[in-house]
């Protein structure tokens, strides 16, 4: 099978087995795991923050950002395709009591000026406006980078206001690389940021959360609540170290992958094709009288896997396993089954 | 003053305040007050429910019918507009955990076939759906009267996915005189309602839930949890029984009031003001180049009240206690102002 | 009926009634009530504290406190036997978040140095204690005055540690005429208090919570958020006033009642009689091989009102529609029943 | 250092780290991870429970339990000393809003009676007792095998109430191993089960929940919600596998040592040391005028490691990194400090 259904299904590398192997571990409850304080340092001074922390999950960072920025009561304001708000099963409300308050962006962008004008002033009906989510690249959206001035102009509004940004950065090295801007100048426009080690770079698993250092500590403990605190995490954090230290720089390669996908599945009349800018291809499939279900079904029996994005949309992600020749054989596939 | 912020403002009455003095009381936490039971019962037989509850303000019911249908992690659909959602504090995450979703209606009706496509299908990612909530007539949207259709095909829509529907009638009493359809063919549409006495009716405080015995029994343990299980409370229930058996017609006048001082206003030229379907008025000041806050002021020096529904926009509630004669002055005192 | 079972049965007096036919209003979400705002001043002078404010129940306002003080993930120190904690339904832990840790009192009065013990030191696994509540008169402990020393002792260890403190002062009124010491000598030594006024004052409903301004006003926005913001609560404060400015002193014939019905009952062998300090009165009746249950039938039988307060344990409440001659009524008949 | 604080500091041994390196991966989100299946497997046989899940921590798979378990509002009993209520952050409260309520057990062992006369009677005031939490071995009792029997008694007392059992079983490899007795036999008496492979049997990382089928696919949401919802498992699983099917006899040798322990501090006037049951000292440093801080100290200049566990005991804990040469050093060691 060709897996294209998400970035998160790469099989680690032998490099990061090794790394696992021979990992220096001690119990990080303690806070004596020597790779796991590597690997926070280096997030930490990559993303240009005072300090970061080792999570098991982009789900898992996001949450400890919310319950660590608001009180129960508190309102945030993120896109309404936002990954915390859609895929996370409601636990910024389960977890931490805030409401979700959704603007609708243009591909994933907000308009600053629609954030500024829902941020609540002071009244006994209201709720406090007390986090702002960014998501970049923005998954729901199909890969699309954020601009850096779209996240100055709201982070400014933010700052004005007094309240915090928090960035989904879960694929934040894709569009690091896409657009040639360092993670850190992206992760200046925010409070805080979750970047995630387990997509596009490989890692088998885990996340980072970065921000102050009164911030990390107060998340440390949450974390703990949620059951993250564990034990000789080097094991892990040591194959997530090499994705972090080896593994961004040939994103470039998933999104060559990606616009090649693109360029080819045009061919098929009908096809509808979202502009790729990174590792995500979303294609409409109405046109050619498909639905997400039946087009997934025919695709997976030539040995293709995607995954639905909406009831006419399919979403492939290209991947540290998927060669140029997968590329090849699933426009082929594709355009045998569809393009006549 | 003239006071036009909203008809929570109203005066008892004497015969309700009357009927205080003379409420027969018990300890209400024991079941045992006849005067709330008598209302409750009417209340029920009203809005064609099986029970009824008694409770402090509309905010109150609303929030134990969210606490009563719903289990943290779960979301509920409603309209971005909602009361329940913008002027709750937020409470739905607060107190009970669920994500808020919302639906962009036109002036407060949602398409149901938004509605429909929101409800989430089962996946390890998604919240449930497990509440859908209405409100007639729509506050934010000016007193609009959402049609019976409308709440029909919701229902329907709901029903077929197994997801009970709450109504936040608060003024629905205003739907009903000004539809001529009966509360109860609008509580058929709905598993559970909330509607306010101490709106238009002008009860000095309370309103009720309704729904089904079951639900009425659990809601009942949320209201103590919330601090709403108190005890001779046949001394507010009495006044709020006169509101309810003798207040409902003369919400008429309320509406007739409302379109006349909306047709007096539309003089002014530059105000732009929304169709008038209850007791709400929304004018537009934008187009005399006034905020809402500017436009206040003034009319305040003129002895007139009314609230800021947004920047630009100014909401004028008639009410019991002000009559055709308040109107004209209204009228008179912002041509003075601003129609020259 | 001579109904025992609390003093929240009490029917509101003429007066009340009166006052609540003439009670001057407004509405209360908009800070406008007057007769309101006299209440809460006249309140917070009796307890010195800065403000104070009117809220449904005593259960509504302990929630309140909770809400106010404490972040989830917080504990509080509570005695075992607590209100609080054993009748208000886990809402502390439902709504705010927070995880009572109870310590076993001495007839309801927590030994100081355990409190101390039990405060939390800094630590990963660790909640912080945010919260210590007391409780006076002492309810499940029968009525208990709990000495001001104890409070006083255990106010210096909570400043000590930066712990506020919230007295349920449901029946305070009761403590400060039994022991001869002010309502404010007692709420001096905490941060927060709630006193109730539908108790042995006679009040239909409500409570009052008082603390600092700052306290207040968060207080003020969780009260909207339980569904506790209200319209023309003059209604009910009228009523209210009058209890708390002119029912406090007769708490004392309440105690002198129970103290004739306590040792009316000693006469009854194997009846076992807890010390009387206030208006409530526990029997232990397994001495006489009955049953909570069948002991509360068979005085029913005799008209006569109790509640249960454990398997073998019976409350009685003297209140204000209780007379002399109905005690003397109660001994008469459970002598006749019991003694031979 | 001779490391005796925990038995979650044991490093991986080389046959856990070889497992790693060669494990066989999926995207568990996605039920692809073939390692985690085997694991999960493998535990609930082993459990004698229809299916399990793998979870980061212990603290995770109690917290899972509990909101799979139970609803806002109820109420959970469970031993004053339980790790769950002192040791987990009030997580219980903070994600479950559930309020938990201690009864004092005898060396971590609750009397089945108080368990069943504190299961709350249906009461509008009173929260449902919704979960019974069991500990085996007890860790702060000092790792008390609690008796097969006391277990028996309370599940039948559960069962009759309608009230499920979950057993936090981190140390349940101890009690089993110590008493003889099947861990299927333990897992019999509850309704769940949570396991840790990470302390005595020195895994690097995780924990197993187990129970029926639909508990365990209700409490997959519950992970994902958490974030434990990861992609290549099959890294941290394999060698937790090597700890579950190779690492449980060997607990013996703990166990031996530290009655070797408690055996050669026995000699020290002064100290007074628990029964040892498992692979748990405690040691009361009172009688020799100590703090368990000084007295750490003092042993950590001589390359001693153990934790405080109250302010005058200390906890050492026997594990896989310690040998019984080792054992000999510290007992020479402190002996030589503090026995003349």
């Amino acid at each position: 099978m060709i897996d294209l259904r998400s970035d998160t299904v790469t099989k680690p590398t032998m490099a990061m087995r090794q790394a696992a192997l021979e990992a220096e571990v001690g119990d990080d409850v303690y806070e004596e795991d020597p790779t796991v304080k590597k690997l926070e340092d280096k997030a930490a001074e990559m993303l240009g923050k005072e300090a970061a922390l080792f999570v098991t999950s982009g789900t898992q960072g996001n949450q400890i950002a919310v319950l660590t920025h608001c009180n129960p009561g508190d309102e945030v304001l993120l896109d309404a395709n936002a990954h915390l708000f859609l895929y996370e099963g409601a636990s910024m409300s389960a977890l931490a009591g805030v409401q979700p308050r959704t603007i609708q962006g243009e591909r994933g962008v907000m308009n600053p000026e629609e954030v500024k004008a829902a941020i609540r002033p002071d009244d006994i009906h209201f709720p406090e406006t007390s986090l702002i989510c960014l998501e970049n690249t923005h998954n729901k959206a199909g890969g699309v980078v954020v601009p850096l001035e779209n996240m100055q102009e709201i982070y400014g509004i933010a700052r004005e206001a007094g309240v915090p940004v928090h960035l989904d950065g879960a694929r934040l090295f894709n569009a690091s690389v896409a657009s040639g801007i360092s993670l850190q100048r992206y992760a200046d426009q925010t409070d805080t940021v979750q970047v995630c080690l387990s997509k596009g770079l490989g890692a088998p698993i885990g996340s980072i959360i970065a921000g102050s250092y009164e911030f990390i500590q107060k998340a440390r403990k949450w974390r703990k609540r949620l059951g993250g605190g564990m034990r000789q995490v080097g094991m892990v954090a040591a194959p997530a170290y090499v994705a972090l230290t080896t593994m961004v720089d040939r994103l470039k390669v998933d999104h060559d992958h990606a616009r090649k996908l693109a360029n080819g599945l045009q061919v098929v009349q009908g096809l509808t094709i979202e502009k790729v800018e990174t590792n995500i291809v979303l294609v409409h499939v109405d046109g050619i009288d498909e639905t997400a279900e039946t087009f997934l079904e025919e695709i997976k029996r030539d040995g293709i896997l995607a995954v639905p994005f909406g009831p006419t949309t399919v979403r492939f992600v290209t991947n540290y396993d998927v060669s140029e020749k997968d590329i090849d054989t699933v426009i082929d596939r594709v355009l045998a089954r569809f393009a006549f």
